[in-house]
């Protein structure tokens, strides 16, 4: 992408010097953004723009071109990429709009943009985008009206209005960017490629992206699961109304929130919720280094009230306030006034100035009994708001702890915060915002050293497909009957209760005469699909006469139900459901049956567990992860819900069969696998005892 | 409180010309801040200060004197007390610290200045405060550097530094306060009598406190359920280390957190947790009336992405994006673009300009479909910030429904959010903020609308107390026996399973032989205090021979337990659990067992339910509430846990006897209400079947 971020010559098509227009926007921002390289206008109109030699079409340009920006109405752009294309031209940034986001005909349009690119040299970023800025290359290209400082964060956004506000934020804030891209509609170059690219690029130690859709999720959390630069993402869409309106915003459908939160859990990425929280997290991971922060925190404050304020915020999200040594205790009583407090919080009292507060710093820095020093600030009389800013500021420079700063106030305060700014060091005004961010960027860390993760997302090896499937691959989702699932769980060996399809009520006899009573009779899976209100399985039948009863009324319902003459129905062993716990395990998967071939396929499968019977709904205990597994994810699936602490042995019970649920949940991995076509699956309930797993009810939908 | 907030006079003692000293800075904010009354230095070397005639003494001034400012040293302040009380001054407000948060000696001195006015006219602020500022009267009788303009806001609080940053984010934000309270150790003068006289007070519309312990929790609470005007309270210690730094810093024992809540709950207490969300909070209801905002909202924006995230925030706070009409559609389509989208929220595209937000505001704002309309904006090309903050600042003042402006950006978007202030209109730079804030002003709302509470807080009425709980009080917490606790049970007539205390085998096997084998023998509560590892209960006895094999082991155990030569034990009528669901119930008291005759004693008893057995710990499922509940209440405490589903019948199951549950729980209430004396009862597990309610296990500590 090096001409794209670093072109030695740009063409502006539609280039205009009416300031009212886009054109004259992308000229002005070129120019004054302080770009090096060739600006080339093109517009058959002029003879100059802004003094730079105008051309009626790129096809007359003399010179060589490395990028074309293009800002004309949208039915012209096809001619222009066509144009740029028969050059040879590397890339073409469209701004204009008008494309996939605005109905069928913009879609036809953008269609043919990419037709026309197909084959050839030419890479397109866009439509419907405000361009690209690159800050080594002192390029905006774009009609941004501000250009970011240098820096070593990259962004890239689907919706052009949120680089706006990041941008307008960052201009106040002094955060530097080496670039900042927005996509538009990612007709041909993506988040993926742009990730790529970042990752290998040294300017680059932080990526953030608003994204709406992923265009190869599984292949973008596959990257940022391995790369060493914390990547934060804006996903919306966890409520109905979001997805929704995405759904009218972009014309495209959203995936399945849970989905795609597992897929961002796994992969590390930093999920944030808010625009303000996006850039709160990337500005405090733009200052620090990985090894210079983490969840024992320190608190210094000239202010009592502020410092417990704080020190809830801190453990409400899950860090922790170290206690102070004796040690550090009697160092920091060497100095500070009698009234202090040298426990942490560290109450420097209302009257410190900038010395007392470096001091106080300094010592606690320089102990390793924290990872963080969170300094609070309030401006009370004795107050040296700018010159404490000054001090910390150069403290965070030379500590290999990480000093972040929350300052309390109004103007008064504006003055310390623009200190830190200067400095390049992330402050906040608000206590909440300051410790959300820090905990959002300490769980990376943590999650990052502790847990190692499956990454071979692309690597999926099933067993042979012995199973024909083919059959119920009708175009829709369609329900298993009971043989094709018997053999499904039977490769896999995933074993079930007793039982046995019975096709008249002297094999339902024989079979009880066989494991004895309590049985149950229920309807097939399949069977039951059709049901409505009618009663589909009869459980705890204790004698003959009962089996018997429960045969003609359950055989007439599903031959009524299902209008088969002669249906056959399940009789099972009853197993006793105080001798077992009750577990829900499922999966769903997020995209095609070609998911795992197919980059814009979707995510994949989700597995889904959790507690089973009547307290899934009461409790919602459930957990979920999308493949693949490897043993240790499969172990954090179990042991992160709150029924596993019954899983366990709460309260002295016998723990139950663990590692045959880790083996029950690698086997539903292998069928997921080896049968890409199962859309969902079902397995309620898993009943699990000190010595046994089984599963009692399975449903697998394929399509 | 007329004669403090609007003094005819004031007397500073310890007034100075030298600005570092905090006498100057009260005398300098009083002449500053415009006070119009009569200002009197006190200082024996001076003749004059700031050309005010200054006087050796209060004694000596010949003027009347309605308030008295002492910012002298710790240990001259008692003096200047006595001659306030000597001299029938109304009001005093003691600056100086050096009091209660400052150890043993502190505290020696600040019982010193309250014996000083006891009895007399003279009422106290502070000690150790920043002093008042009361708008109405133009006084800043503080050492705050700043004055608040002047507003509907009446603000207290405990940390004198809070105040400080407030009084800097309110110049900023020109949000305006009619006062503005330091309260500092609350020696005499306390949060109770500033709410009661803010309450009647026609200036004050909203009121804010910063409170790390309450004076008189019970009564504070009482006065806050009853006020039409919202009540904001911000009192940390949620977490261990904020206890802890709150013991440290004012040298009282927090209370529990729990209990706090559970109260403040019950008050429809506005809490907030930091100091930049008690800002937003105030400034919110600052602006707005009672029937102008609502959970159905609408969103109006220039940016598709931040306004799908803004909807993203909302519904994961509870609040509803509402689905316009196909009239207000239609309306909408009318004037804008056809790009756009009509649906909520309503995409005005990036070009923008303030007459489409205008219009479109209004049109929405003109239906009721909805109650609050959140606008969002960042600062694009044609974005016209200031004007359109015109147009909506306009529009909030004249319609009916609330307006809350969102602008996402920095400088560009200042000039905005200064528009707003301007208006006195609250508007927020981070989506996340503005959605929070309006949130918990909603729920307050909501609850203020539908819930009635019982608001005796103080008009316990208990039955007669026929049983002589005193042998037991013996300054400590001490176990009731047996005996005690089945005559509290029988009095209310709370049901216990079929049990009686036998002092043999042969009236064990007795009581077998009439109600019938499984049957649990165990040790009773008090017995079992003394417990360590030994077996102290035995289930499922299904025959006499294991009935006297238990006898024999568990007689011995508790023998040697107690030091008995011949405990009784206690045989009980096992009942199946399948039959029952498991809950738990207990109460807590927070305070002295005079907490309900007594102001200062404490929050009272807390009441306890949740699932029982295995599942208190899985799952936590508990809910609280303190006392007294009316039947309303002591449904709401059962109908929002989790485990009420299974109570109602989840799953197509038969309800259980929520009626009988309810019962239970207004037999506790009634014992608790009897019996001050109970610091805490357990009763764990309560049985509760579809036609039974038993309390399985009674544990009570009194003292």
């Amino acid at each position: 992408m090096e001409k794209l971020f670093n072109p030695k010559s740009i063409a502006v098509v539609g280039a205009s010097a009416d300031k009212q227009k886009i054109g004259a926007a992308v000229m002005l921002n070129l120019i004054n953004g302080g770009y090096q390289g060739k600006i080339i206008p093109i517009n058959p109109k002029r003879e100059k723009i802004f003094d730079f030699r105008c051309y009626a079409s790129l096809l007359v340009v003399p010179d060589e071109i490395d990028l074309v920006v293009v800002a004309v109405p949208a039915n012209a752009v096809l001619e222009v990429v066509k144009q740029t294309v028969a050059k040879e031209i590397p890339y073409i940034i469209v701004i204009s709009a008008g494309f996939a986001e605005n109905g069928d005909e913009g879609k036809a349009r953008e269609l043919a943009l990419l037709e026309a690119i197909a084959g050839s040299k030419t890479r397109l970023l866009g439509p419907n985008c405000l361009g690209v800025a690159s800050s080594a290359a002192q390029m905006n290209a774009s009609f941004a009206a501000q250009m970011p400082a240098s820096g070593n964060i990259a962004f890239l956004s689907q919706s052009g209005a949120f680089n706006t506000a990041m941008l307008d934020m960052a201009a106040q804030a002094k955060l530097g960017f080496a670039y900042f891209v927005s996509v538009g509609n990612m007709a041909d170059i993506n988040e993926i490629e742009l990730l790529k690219y970042w990752e290998r690029d040294e300017q680059v130690e932080v990526v953030g992206m608003y994204l709406e859709e992923f265009s190869g999720a599984r292949e973008l959390m596959a990257i940022a699961q391995n790369s060493r630069k914390p990547v934060v993402i804006l996903h919306p869409g966890d409520s109905q109304s979001a997805q929704a309106a995405i759904a009218s915003h972009t014309g495209s459908l959203a995936g399945g929130a849970m989905t795609a939160n597992a897929a961002m859990q796994k992969a590390n990425v930093i999920k944030v919720s808010d625009v303000t929280e996006m850039f709160n997290v990337l500005s405090m991971l733009s200052w620090i280094g990985m090894d210079d922060f983490g969840e024992r925190i320190a608190i210094v404050t000239n202010a009592g009230g502020p410092g417990i304020v704080a020190t809830d915020l801190i453990e409400a999200h899950g860090m922790r306030i170290v206690e102070l040594s004796g040690q550090v205790q009697e160092k920091l009583r060497e100095f500070l006034p009698g009234a202090s407090s040298v426990h942490n919080p560290v109450d420097l009292l209302g009257d410190a100035r900038a010395d007392r507060y470096g001091q106080a710093i300094e010592l606690l820095t320089d102990s390793d009994e924290m990872d963080t020093v969170i300094v609070v600030l309030t401006p009370q009389y004795m107050t040296e708001v700018e010159e404490t800013a000054e001090v910390i500021a150069k403290l965070a420079q030379t500590s290999n702890k990480y000093i972040l700063p929350l300052f309390l106030g109004g103007e008064k305060i504006d003055e310390g915060i623009a200190v830190f700014h200067k400095h390049g060091l992330a402050a906040f005004k608000s206590l909440a915002e300051g410790v959300q961010a820090l905990s959002k960027i300490v769980e990376w860390k943590e999650r990052r050293l502790q847990t190692k993760y499956d990454m071979a997302f692309d690597k999926f090896v099933g067993l042979e497909r012995t199973i024909d499937l083919n059959e119920y691959l009708t175009g829709g989702s369609v329900t298993l009957p009971y043989f094709a699932v018997e053999q499904l769980m039977q490769q896999v060996g995933i074993r079930q209760p007793k039982e046995r399809l019975v096709g008249s009520r002297e094999e339902a006899l024989q079979f009880a005469a066989e494991e004895n009573f309590p049985v149950v009779l229920k309807a097939t899976a399949d069977q039951i699909i059709h049901k409505t209100d009618d009663k589909a399985i009869y459980l705890n039948i204790m004698s003959e006469s009962e089996l018997s009863v429960a045969y003609e009324l359950l055989f007439e319902t599903v031959a009524k139900l299902t209008k088969q003459s002669a249906p056959r129905l399940l009789i099972q062993k009853q197993l006793q459901a105080k001798d077992y716990l009750e577990l829900l395990l499922g999966a769903n998967r997020s995209g095609s049956s070609r998911v795992y071939e197919e980059r814009e396929a979707g995510f994949g499968h989700l597995i889904v567990f959790g507690h089973g019977g009547i307290y899934t709904e009461v409790y919602k205990d459930i957990n979920s992860a999308i493949l693949p597994l490897n043993h240790a994810e499969i172990e954090q699936l179990i042991t992160t819900t709150k029924v596993f602490q019954i899983i366990d042995g709460a309260r002295a019970q016998m723990p139950l069969a663990q590692h045959l649920l880790i083996e029950l949940i690698g086997k539903v991995q292998l069928l997921l696998m080896t049968y890409p076509e199962i859309i969902s699956l079902d397995i309620n309930p898993v009943f699990l005892s000190t010595t046994d797993c089984l599963a009692m009810d399975v449903k697998i939908f394929v399509g």
